[in-house]
Order: C-alpha cells, then sequence, then structure tokens
C-alpha cells in the first residue's frame, strides 16, 4: 500500500512540467551603472528604436544638463564617465526626450514627486552613509493623532542598536525635511538610519532616537502612504510653510507622543532640532517660539528670508524678541550649515550677521557645493555627533 | 539702537530677492494616470521627440502586451481606457522601446527587480487594501541575527494598533514573499499592514503580529538595504530555494527572535506561516518538517513540485512521514489559495490529490486569475480572519 503510493507520488513529480519561467528566470542583465576597481562608471540601456538617449546626474554641473549615450550596431546605448569621488548618486535617462529611471538599476529613490535612479561609489562616503557590517536600528513607521492639525500622521521613529534590550532613556533629535519632501527624505535621500549606525557604532555620536516627522501641515503622510481621501482634498500647506502650524504640532503633538510611547529623556537639554531648507525656516521658528523645548539647533541651508513668500509674516521685532528668549534659555548649540553655490547663501549670511549683531554664538560650517542631498547627508554626520555632549 | 536694528532687519528682508523655485516651485503637473469618476483612466506623457509610446499593464489579458498611446499635435501621448474595477494596478510605458515608469506619477513600486508606476481604482479593493482612516499598526523594519544563515538580516515587523498601550499577548502570523521578491514585498505590493489594518479595524481579523522577513538564504536584505559587501558577494541562495535553509533560519532564528522581543504568545496554536509560490514552497516544507510550531498554514499559487529543481530532492518517502506527522499535530487550518490560471495549477491540484488520498482536511480556494499579486493580497485578506480563532 505504503509502496503504491509512494510510486504514485514519485510519477506526479515527473509529471508535473512546470513552466516556473514568469516567477523564477533568469536572464543575463545588462550591467547599469556599472563601477570599475578605479570608480569609472559606465551607464548602458538598450535601445535600438531610439534615436537618442542622454543622462542627467547630480554629478554634472549646473542642473538638469544632459549628456548623451553613443548608439553601438547592437542598439545598445553606453556612456563611461571618470571617476567619481564616493559619493550616493542619483540620475535619469532621458529616451528621445522622456525622463525615466534607468531600467538596469533596481535602486531608486524618490525625491518629492521625483523618481531617480541612484547608486553609490564606494569609499569614504559609502562608509559614512551605506549600510555597513555595524549593529543597525529599527526604524519605525508610527501614525499618530495630531490634534494640532486635524489629521492622523505619519512619521519615522528610528532607535539605535540595543535599544529594545536596555533600561537607558535616550535623548531625541526631531530631523526635519525641506519643500517638496516628506517623512520618507531623510530614511531615503538622507540616510539618517545609516548615518546614525555608523556614527554610534564608532563611538563618533551617542545613542539617540531620531524623529523624522512630514513637515507638510496639511498631509497625513507621504502621496503612496496617505489615505486616498486625504491626497484627493489637496490640501497642502493650509496657511503655507511659514504658518508655524507644523512647528506647533511638533511641540503639542509629536513630542508628547514620542515621550509617552518611547523610552527618553524628557528635558529641553535632551532635545535636538534640525532641517534643511524649509526644515531649516521650521528650526529657526522653533528657536525663536518654543526656545524652552530644545537644548540643540541645526539649521540647514537656510537663513532669513522674507516669510511673506510663505504665508508667514516678517516681523522684525518678534525676531528680536525670540532671539532674546533664546539667549536666555542658553541653548548648547546652535550651528549653521550652508554651501557657497547654495541659493539661500545669502539668507545664510544675513542670519549670521543677524546672530553677531546680537551677540549671540553660533557655529558655522560652509561646504562646497550647494542646495543638495549630498550637503544635508554631510551636514547630519557632522552635527549629530555634536548633540547631547 | 532698537529701531535702527529693526529697520536694518527689514532692508535686508526686503534685499533678499530670492530664488526660491529649485526648491519650492510648481509647475502645472501632467496628470497622469487620471481617474474619472466613472473610472475611466487616461495615461498620459509628453513625448514630442518620440516617435512611439506603449503602455503595458497588469490589466491587460496575457503577460507584457502593450498598447499604444496616440500622440496630439503638441507632442502629448494619451491613451483613454475603459472603466478598471477597483484594485492596484501597475504598469510601464515603452518609450521607442524602452521602459520607463510613468514620469508623471510619484507612485513607484518594485517588484523584485522591476520598477513599476501604479495607481490604485477607488471602490472595493481600494477599501480592502487602501489606506483607510482606521487606526493604523505599526510597521517596523528590524534587523535580527541568523546564525543559520551567517547573516545578519534585516524584516519587517507589523505590530497592530493599539499594541505599545497594551499588555495583552499577540499571537503572529509568518507571512513570506515569492522568489525574486524580498522583505519589501509584502508591505508594498502585498499591502500587508494595509490589509491587516482594515480588518483588524472591523473586526474581521484578530489582532497579530504579523512578521515579514527575507526568504532568500543569501540575502541579508533587499538590494537597496543589504551591505554591499553582500550585494558584490551575489551568494544568493547557497543550496538554493529547495533546500530548507531559509525555513531551518525562520524555526531557530526569526521565532526566537521575535518571540524575545514581542509580547506574544507562544505556542503553536499562535502562530500562523503563509507564503505565495516560493514562499508557498516554503510554507509545505515548514508543515511537513516543523508541524510542531505552527497550527496554520496557507500555501498560496503553490502545490507539488519537482524540489530538484529548486536545489532540492524529491523524497516521497519523506514527503508521506512529513503529512502523518502533521496529522498527528493535529493543526487548526491548512488552506490552499490558487487562481484557474496559474501555471502552478496543476500541482496545487497534485497537492490536493495527495492530501485527498491520505485523508488529510483542508480548504481550498480558487479564484480567478494567475500567479499575481492581485490575487495574493485577496488570500491575505481572506486568509488573515481565519487565523487564531
Amino acid at each position: 500500500m505504503k509502496t503504491i503510493k509512494q510510486l504514485r507520488f514519485m510519477l506526479l513529480l515527473t509529471l508535473v512540467t512546470l513552466n516556473v519561467s514568469a516567477q523564477f528566470k533568469m536572464t543575463k542583465p545588462i550591467l547599469s551603472p556599472e563601477i570599475s576597481a578605479d570608480s569609472k562608471i559606465t551607464f548602458r540601456v538598450f535601445a535600438p528604436e531610439a534615436k537618442k538617449v542622454t543622462i542627467s546626474g547630480n554629478w554634472m554641473p549646473g542642473w538638469g544638463n544632459q549628456v548623451e549615450l553613443a548608439k553601438n550596431d547592437t542598439g545598445l546605448y553606453q556612456l563611461t564617465i571618470e571617476s567619481l569621488p564616493s559619493e550616493m548618486y542619483t540620475y535619469s535617462y532621458f529616451v528621445d526626450g522622456v525622463k525615466s529611471v534607468d531600467p538596469n538599476n533596481v535602486m531608486v529613490v524618490r525625491d518629492g514627486t521625483r523618481n531617480e535612479s541612484m547608486f553609490m561609489v564606494p569609499g569614504e562616503k559609502a562608509t559614512m552613509y551605506g549600510v555597513t557590517d555595524v549593529p543597525h536600528g529599527t526604524l519605525q513607521k508610527v501614525w499618530y493623532s495630531s490634534p494640532t492639525l486635524g489629521l492622523t500622521r505619519l512619521m519615522y521613529v528610528y532607535t539605535p542598536s540595543g535599544y529594545s534590550e536596555s533600561t537607558e532613556k535616550l535623548p531625541v533629535f526631531y530631523l526635519l525635511h525641506g519643500g517638496g519632501g516628506d517623512e520618507d527624505a531623510w530614511t531615503t535621500l538622507g540616510r539618517a538610519p545609516q548615518i546614525l549606525d555608523n556614527l554610534i557604532a564608532s563611538g563618533k555620536a551617542k545613542p539617540m532616537i531620531v524623529v523624522m516627522t512630514n513637515g507638510n501641515p496639511g498631509d497625513a503622510a507621504a502621496p503612496d502612504a496617505a489615505p486616498a481621501k486625504k491626497e484627493a482634498a489637496g490640501q497642502n500647506n493650509p496657511g503655507g510653510m511659514g504658518s508655524g502650524k507644523f512647528e506647533e504640532s511638533l511641540v503639542k503633538d509629536v513630542i508628547p507622543f514620542i515621550e509617552k510611547n518611547y523610552r527618553v529623556i524628557s528635558n529641553k537639554d535632551n532635545r535636538a532640532v534640525s532641517g534643511l531648507s524649509m526644515g531649516g525656516m521650521q528650526t529657526l521658528y522653533l528657536s525663536n517660539n518654543h526656545p524652552e523645548m530644545f537644548s540643540y539647533f541645526g539649521v540647514m541651508s537656510m537663513g532669513l528670508v522674507d516669510m511673506s513668500r510663505f504665508g508667514g509674516k516678517n516681523d522684525p521685532e518678534a525676531q528680536l524678541k525670540g532671539l532674546e528668549k533664546l539667549k536666555a534659555s542658553h541653548p548648547k548649540l546652535y550651528w549653521i550649515g550652508v554651501g557657497k553655490d547654495d541659493f539661500l547663501y545669502k539668507s545664510a549670511q544675513d542670519l549670521r550677521k543677524f546672530l553677531d549683531d546680537n551677540k549671540f554664538p553660533y557655529i558655522y560650517r560652509e561646504s562646497e557645493g550647494g542646495h543638495t542631498w549630498t550637503n544635508w547627508r554631510v551636514y547630519l554626520s557632522e552635527l549629530a555627533p555634536k548633540l547631547f555632549k
């Protein structure tokens, strides 16, 4: 009886002539980008029907410049560029004028509403913000209620390696994205979890919790994570970026939620806030209006700007009063970082002048380059080690 | 003195003539896809230089079929398709033959090595696996040590709404992806967090923890999340899919990690395992080799196959012994789901015959369609309510 069953079963297995190709097939892939040992990079795309293929990458000078790929007689377009320094790069193809991610590169990152292909050139920067062989923190996508904004909202919370096994209370770093971005930005383009993993593992930064919210006061979450009706409503930025509403929700909704649900030290000396561009504006607002909440401030690629352009108002008297209040609260760090080519360079200098004129101490970091994620990743790598020490 | 400062500050603000366009500019976007009130869908792409633009979408019959968009005299290509039933759809453009995501659609999902544009047609399915206005669980990206595989690996852990406020211990559902996929698959294409949020909120499913691992035994994590050296090593699938190594790591490494770090009920009646395709194969392996660990099994789009094709071996005697052991363990549910057009349909029927011949009870769900995420999302929506009851 058992033998017959066995035979029948073996027969069945033999008869199963599966076409597993749809799920499991392996084809020889076109390698793109290919990074050689001497860091030359070759981009490829098979496009026998296309008249012209160009590439636009964030290592190119200017913004939006394109370089042509050359077509060979098989229809393969190819371009090899000289060695690039270690960095995370993004690029797009334009196939007969239409922007496209590289179909042969699985790595795609979203920058606001744009999707771009991504690659990392090995070396110092890749070690700084790549996934390396160190203990990793946990990244959580957490929904919280924001009565201030009338929304249930999504944020990321990074807890460092060892958090769940320890009883130690930790400081919290609130890290804010720029205009056009959302809660995903610091975890993808910003590489914050990897940067913190690497800094903490090397002892350069203290273990800390990092909270990355959505800084657009009208949005519940990023486009692919928000409830459909919120998207449909298109109620982005009620009152504008300069309204202070997001900042109020950070103080009234986010911080209490974090301090209730995570093992944190609940005082100003254990709270830091930093942001880039719009997030830098929000950091300035918080430094002026809630210096009692934070002891560490980081303003990236922002300075004094005309707030009326962002739905706020220019109120020099309030600005001065805010600074007096900030001075009285004795923050431990006020850090400004900006690139020489940043379109907000002058406003950062205006901020410095305002602080100098009012004898308020700060650390100033001027980098090469402009309003870019390359700079913001570097700023995060340099700022995080200065926190909570 | 103060008045002079104020005046100077106002002057500075006035002089700041920022070019904020790079970070904040608003241009009138091309809407694609546009879904009308009667669910007609219009795809658009501006491509004046292109000779031909086609679209391939997963609502089309067959696999890889393409339909042409029509060009108007401004260079805008456009296609309107008739009403589609509520569902999450994926598609790509081909611009003069080159595959591309829709540059005007921010929503991109990765299916293994392919990136595709995505949209959701409102209605029943969108309510089932869209982000809706219900309490949401938390999704964690967690690294864990796998001595069995010699890797530190990444997985997702979904904890239901209310988990952090409660002291109740919860059951755990281990949910496995298919060949070519990774730990991201059930959270993106599979919509598992949204499906569970919706089922739990409506009372259809019990609150549970869902664990979504990377089922490729040679990989630490998805391509964009793995350490560079692991990617470079290309050590995918040591011993093949059928080696049982991933399954051993689930039992020896993952389950102990979860039961140590989360508030769970640690017994077989509170553990479920289900997977699609390769994950279905892994579920079958676990049902045969570790029936003492789980009381609920869900086999999606899989059945009896020639294991030698996947680095395993065909051992009917072991298969029968496994079934006898499984029977003796009295599992509470053995569920099989497959589509009529699935290329593994016959192997699913072979599995049924094997179980019937051996008088082993199971629930069989036959759906329309084939080896698709549409089916796997529906199967998850139907299976999760049957667990832990």
